[in-house]
């Protein structure tokens, strides 16, 4: 996460910490992540990390607030310098694959791990969480249904339901590159994500391809 | 957990204890449950549960095995019953749909809430979740491949890649019912197996449809 411009010494280290925070919670989860392990390993003080975040809950909220700064960054921005409909869509996923194995996320994808983790714990982080991954999924929708305008896809095509199985294809890869280790992993979720499109594509598009 | 016939009563207790574990694991995630919330949960004692389990680690073990008995005979026996290939396949996938939203379950399947919570932490615990994964996929991919051999699939269908993807819609519809609480889970996950289903099939096969 970068500071803002004219940041003050007191921003660019509460962005400093929030990256190492982001890199370690995609390993050990929020609630896996305590203040006191994030301050042995920047080798600041606890109470020097209090200052900066008051809690566990705020910390929580202010790591899912600064992935998600990066991930429009790393992911959605560049995306939207792409063709719209499917072209954007698959640069969407593309995004979505590298950001998920970037070295900055050497857990997977933090907001995956975080689905699971909170989704049986209410609070405020829960909160952030589920309209940050709504958001993401609408963005997907939208860009599935600029498709449609674009003359990509299928006008009876529903474009949320294609967000949903999009999302389907990114749980599938963290699953089978973290958990399983399967080398074939990328292979995978790319054809999931291809049959998909097939499946979305209107025949005079598919027989043009 | 049904204790085996003829059970001592350490044996019984120890399949009570589990069958209570794996509904609270559901919830809270394994590493979340702690011998001494378990031993609160069910008023016993924590050097009685230490005596069942020895250990932290052979509790997981023990709870993922638990679990993995039941999910046989809840889910993958009762589909044996019925006829191979695409009727099998759906056997499979709604026994899942069933079993993960059963009131045993309240945190939703036992094992996606594991994976994500294991995936970087090695130990026993992962490397058993891992095996009962990898079985789990396998039956998938065996059933898909018996609905080759029963001409309801495509020959040139890859069974492994068809198993994958259906257990990236059910990664799917935990991550939309558990934490989106989203209403149409339910129909988005059938959606999206049956889009499945529709590429797997023979095209002589889509045609009788």
């Amino acid at each position: 996460m970068k500071p803002p411009p004219h940041a003050t010494k007191g921003e660019e280290t509460r962005c400093a910490i929030l990256d190492r925070a982001t890199s370690m919670a995609s390993q050990v989860g929020l609630t896996g992540l305590t203040i006191g392990m994030l301050a042995n390993d920047l080798a600041l003080s606890k109470s020097g990390l209090f200052g900066h975040f008051q809690s566990k809950d705020a910390l929580h909220v202010q790591i899912l607030e600064a992935a998600a700064a990066r991930f429009v960054n790393e992911v959605v921005r560049p995306a939207l310098a792409v063709p719209r409909g499917e072209p954007r869509l698959r640069a969407l996923f593309e995004g979505w694959l590298s950001w998920s194995q970037s070295r900055s996320m050497p857990g997977g994808c933090l907001f995956v791990t975080a689905a699971v983790e909170l989704d049986d714990r209410p609070g405020p982080a829960r909160d952030r969480l589920v309209s940050l991954q709504k958001d993401w999924l609408e963005v997907l929708a939208n860009v599935a249904r600029s498709g449609q305008t674009e003359k990509h896809f299928r006008l009876d095509l529903d474009p949320e339901q294609l967000a949903h199985d999009i999302y389907a294809v990114m749980l599938g890869f963290h699953h089978s590159s973290r958990l399983l280790g399967d080398p074939r992993a990328p292979q995978r979720a790319h054809a999931g994500f291809e049959s998909l499109l097939a499946g979305a594509r209107r025949a005079d598009a598919r027989r043009r391809k």
